[in-house]
């Protein structure tokens, strides 16, 4: 498409490489940010910059954070004994919103892949090892992986990994999801759900 | 939501206000960045900022240009002589992609929408007239306006305004969209397409 302007042309190329955005949508933005008040870009061009340059990952749990420990790791209202494993901040903040965690977190920022070229040494695993080494308080780790292919070999590496320890290493639950008719769940899952049935 | 860094969500909340982005693809875009290198967040901040900062509108036909004349407004190989008033820019760019028109553009800025508190004095309509009182040369003024009330409103009170001087007002044709079938086509469309049909 032959735009009348290179500013035009620069703006759209640059937002239609964001996720889930294509040239059409990014049209659609930039002359939205032009019908607007100059503010208005300034505040997003700033606050994206701002992120960038800024931003800290917790160096106890590496959850992103403003700080250099996040407020979940400071907080001593939290359950120091138990830590949660997720993949990224995405499912801490899915965690935090069901309200029913009160323990500390530990993002590993990512899962094994071995076709995506990423390995335990790319992971914030050796991190999770030293934390738990050198903090007799912890008593649980809490494995909140996906359930993919990839999410499971990273739970059991964890799990060899941890054995050496004096922690107890669990799962989250899989199962029939709360809501959900038995027909249109699928074999494994149903079938888990048997499997791991629990006392009423 | 409760997000663990003030600066993710002062970038969830500037990308959340673009048209069709909710707080779900902000999130989704901001972490993007994050995993990407530092320099796209500096492209793409920049190229809004930029954007903003120099866009122009072309003195002749409003539509937004890198130079104080558009290409189109300085090209000798267009057609002086016909002009095709449209909304927006986006306008000019879905006619110059049939490449059926070779004349100049006069980009209104939107239509009359009292309900909107747009009347023509918001809108370039008097930039236009002025343009053809003062030049001879145009022949034909085609009215490519969306076909909306307003659309036919802004329609209507141009050929009114464009009566006194010696060109031509001609409307784009309404009918049913190439490769249409007829009883999918709404009544006013095919009523209407019955009436302007034309020779064979």
């Amino acid at each position: 498409m032959a735009y009348s302007s290179k500013l035009i042309e620069q703006a759209i190329i640059e937002v239609a490489k964001l996720p889930g955005i294509g040239k059409k949508s990014a049209l659609r933005i930039v002359l939205h940010l032009l019908k607007q008040d100059p503010m208005e870009t300034t505040l997003i061009a700033g606050a994206l910059q701002e992120l960038r340059d800024n931003i800290k990952y917790c160096a106890v749990c590496f959850n992103i954070s403003d700080e250099d420990t996040c407020t979940i790791c400071q907080s001593h209202k939290r359950n120091a004994s138990i830590i949660c494993v997720v993949e990224d901040m995405r499912d801490v903040m899915a965690i935090e919103n069901t309200e029913q965690f009160f323990g500390k977190y530990h993002v590993l920022g990512g899962v094994i892949s071995p076709i995506d070229g990423i390995g335990p040494e790319e992971l914030n695993v050796g991190a999770l090892i030293k934390r738990i080494e050198g903090n007799n308080e912890i008593k649980e780790v809490i494995v909140a992986l996906p359930s993919t292919m990839e999410g499971d070999t990273t739970a059991f590496y964890l799990t060899k990994k941890l054995q050496p320890f004096k922690v107890k290493v669990t799962a989250i639950a899989r199962g029939v999801p709360v809501g959900s008719e038995l027909e249109y769940t699928d074999e494994v899952t149903l079938g888990r759900s048997i499997m791991n049935r629990t006392q009423l």
